[in-house]
């Protein structure tokens, strides 16, 4: 069976239609590599693309991306929402079938050797890819953005992992890593209250005390005039959907509010499905590998 | 993207170990298809074998393993506890990835007429694949057995699809069709007495009333000591796992009998169980075939 990798760039470019289509050409060109989507957003002048592709194509698509993003973006001109330190702000690789963490672990470390040495530009791994504790969280890594980035290179503990303390001049330093697929799941309160959101998200999210791998803020949603608990799973194994959900039911009961529904943003792996229904269903010894018949299908 | 099909050929052979390796070979030597699973019963004298393939590569594995069956399986010598009809029993083609049920059933009336036309086998088309509404059910086309068929043949409303009204001498009649894939799952229950599982799974089967896609019986685990409904869900589209599942629990409940866990045997869908997680999240607009990454691998 194809090893599947998904990769998800982010270029510091959302306005200019030439540059975004010339993206889109280039994720379309690598044989092996699907786009899944993308997203140009304009106030944060940045563009997400979603790939999926086997072990080597994924590479390659990733590597002829930042080519591009280079050659055709100035960072020296770039502003927008979004914090972002290169031309290709960050370039995640998640396992998505038959290949491990450790795996992408490498593809990321060959990748990042690779936009250096063709490229000029530098490179720091983060996530699971991160050569110490400290390099990690990717908000920690980006600090400074790309105007600070010249200072924040001659610190001691900031030296690049591929590359020299000087950024590339038009298209600064880029980010790249392996990391768990990130589901966006939102639970929906039958309440205007966004303070009951806002209390809520605090109790599951992971930096106030909550589940580790889970992010969350309460917000309203104003054209239904209800509060949401927004939030980004990021190791639906560690941390499956439905213990949240239940956390998210149980505390809100304290207030006598109620969920209404929930939303699932984009794409997630079918396991962080099943996960759920094998909980519900109480099923003894589930195996996803060998009971799920899309998993014996040779690609 | 390869439609995928599955196909789950029964053999009347479950105890000469030459004529079993002798379906596992011939299962295994056509291109583009992968052998799941074989499980021979003795008791039975069947085996039942499960293949996934694309639309190609399964009509021509499904007529090769008939061939085999009726040049080393002699129903004339035949005995076993399961009811059957030919040396190849049946053939059910499963739609599973990205082909429909309409193309199934093609699939079953062309490899149905390719067995007759070179093997001189006749043929019941059953299920989804029937000619007319007494033959969809297997039950019923398959009463009377090999050694009833050949006077059940002569009666007005069983000719047989292909063929003439005369069984091969050894072979027999096989039965092809096209159906939804069937998930076999049981609910395990926290007390010993069997009759409160085999009420319960009159409640939920479609023959006594219940639900129309679901067939079950109660038994116990004798190794465990516990009670089980046992059930074929014979289409989880139109009758989702949970379901019968939440119908158990409050069934269940009238005794004061509470459900411990549940066994899904062999094989399912993603779909199966992705609309479980879709029901207890309470997902709004949930769209498997966009939102599952999987889904976006091409073949």
């Amino acid at each position: 069976m194809a090893k599947i990798v998904e990769c998800i760039p982010n270029f510091s470019e959302g306005r200019n239609q030439e540059v975004i289509q010339g993206l889109v050409d280039t994720a379309k060109s690598v044989p092996g590599v699907t786009l899944l989507d993308y997203s140009p957003d304009e106030s944060h002048n940045r563009t997400v693309v979603t790939l999926v592709g086997d072990e080597e194509s994924i590479q390659e698509v990733a590597f002829q991306l930042v080519k591009y993003a280079r050659d055709h973006i100035d960072m020296t001109k770039h502003e927008g929402g979004h914090p972002r330190m290169g031309a290709t702000d960050v370039v995640p690789f998640v396992p998505i079938k038959d290949i491990s963490m450790e795996e992408c672990v490498e593809i990321s470390k060959k990748v990042g050797k690779r936009i250096y040495d063709e490229l000029d530009i530098p490179i720091f791994l983060y996530e699971e890819s991160a050569s110490a504790p400290h390099r990690k969280n990717l908000a920690k890594v980006r600090k400074g953005q790309f105007e600070g980035m010249p200072e924040k290179l001659k610190e001691e503990e900031w030296a690049p992992d591929f590359g020299e303390r000087k950024i590339h001049p038009t298209a600064g330093i880029t980010g790249v890593s392996a990391r768990m697929p990130l589901v966006a799941f939102n639970v929906n309160l039958d309440t205007d209250n966004v303070d009951i959101a806002k209390k809520i998200a605090k109790v599951v999210r992971g930096s106030s005390g909550g589940f580790k791998y889970c992010k969350g803020i309460g917000l309203m949603l104003e054209d239904r005039n209800i509060a949401q608990v927004s939030m980004n799973m990021v190791n639906f194994e560690k941390l499956p959907l439905y213990r949240t959900f239940e956390t998210i039911r149980f505390e809100a009961a304290r207030y006598g509010v109620n969920i209404i529904g929930s939303e699932i943003i984009g794409l997630l792996p079918a396991k962080a499905m099943t996960d759920v229904a094998e909980y519900y269903l109480q099923v003894e010894d589930f195996d996803f590998n060998k009971q799920v018949i899309e998993n014996h299908i040779i690609n």
